[in-house]
């Protein structure tokens, strides 16, 4: 096990500023590129985000911490961002995401006092018992698969474009 | 082909500042993982990042706009990074790239003055002939390509701690 909180912060804490440094400012090509229908592009990723900051994970620390294993914590609904169109732009949207997840972080260190609250358990609606340690570096391969799936999105524009060069990259080899 | 100038600029311009904000001040743990054996860790993908700045990308299109489909220009050592350990932070060397990185991007525009030299051509060690937009293409995708590769070794860290919630996580369910 590799987990420990001050290095799942620094990930977290990170995430923001990359995706910022990675997306503010280019052009509408790059941000509505996916992977092919049904999948999201990097706009629509950063939408999931910031649900993920306001429904998801500190919500469900915060319940696992008040009701432990006694009831399954809500289902997130992990398309909820796709419904709505905000029209803001993603510079707006990426200091939202940076906001929530500064509010994010300050309650869970707040919540996450000692190494005993990481063994704490509660219920997950479908895969069961789950401790505050695997929620938590839950969240840390969460920010990491959607960054990674940004990456692969983009990268996946110019996969005709790269001609011979195909064979020494591997990112435009496969979709998943 | 989705391929035009100035976008693949906007991606080539912003890496050194995604990784710098990914990167900087993470603790060894994130900065020494891999993917196994014969992998790379984020530190060693940013040596990569600069040796490509200084002996790949910019040098090949300075050789193909020279030479031609005249002779293929010379092969690039894509492990020359791995020999010369330096002892440098990892933040002087995130400098370093946004530097050598800057420096390219000024010669590019030097170079590629416009549409028609896109067009131009030249020979490959391995590949044969490759234009202009190819190899600038595959800039671009390579940037990604090891962004990735950078997110998915931090990830694996993680694989056996986030528990049962791996059903959810894509980004650890099979390596490349």
């Amino acid at each position: 096990m590799n987990f420990n909180l001050k290095e799942a912060i620094e990930v977290l804490e990170r995430t923001p500023r990359a995706l910022g440094a990675m997306l503010s400012g280019l052009s509408e090509g790059w941000l509505r590129c996916d992977e092919g229908e049904g999948t999201w592009n990097p706009s629509e990723v950063i939408d999931h985000l910031i649900e993920g900051e306001k429904t998801n994970w500190v919500p469900r620390l915060a319940f696992i911490l008040k009701e432990g294993e006694g009831k399954p914590f809500p289902a997130f609904d992990r398309f909820a961002h796709l419904k709505e169109k905000s029209g803001r732009t993603i510079e707006e949207r990426l200091e939202e995401f940076a906001a929530v997840r500064a509010a994010s972080l300050a309650t869970l260190k707040e919540l996450v006092g000692s190494e005993e609250t990481l063994e704490r358990t509660g219920l997950h609606p479908t895969l069961g018992v789950l401790k505050v340690r695997e929620l938590l570096s839950a969240w840390v391969a969460h920010d990491l698969t959607h960054t990674a799936q940004i990456v692969r999105a983009m990268a996946g524009r110019y996969r005709e474009d790269v001609g011979p060069m195909i064979v020494n990259l591997s990112i435009l080899g496969s979709k998943r």
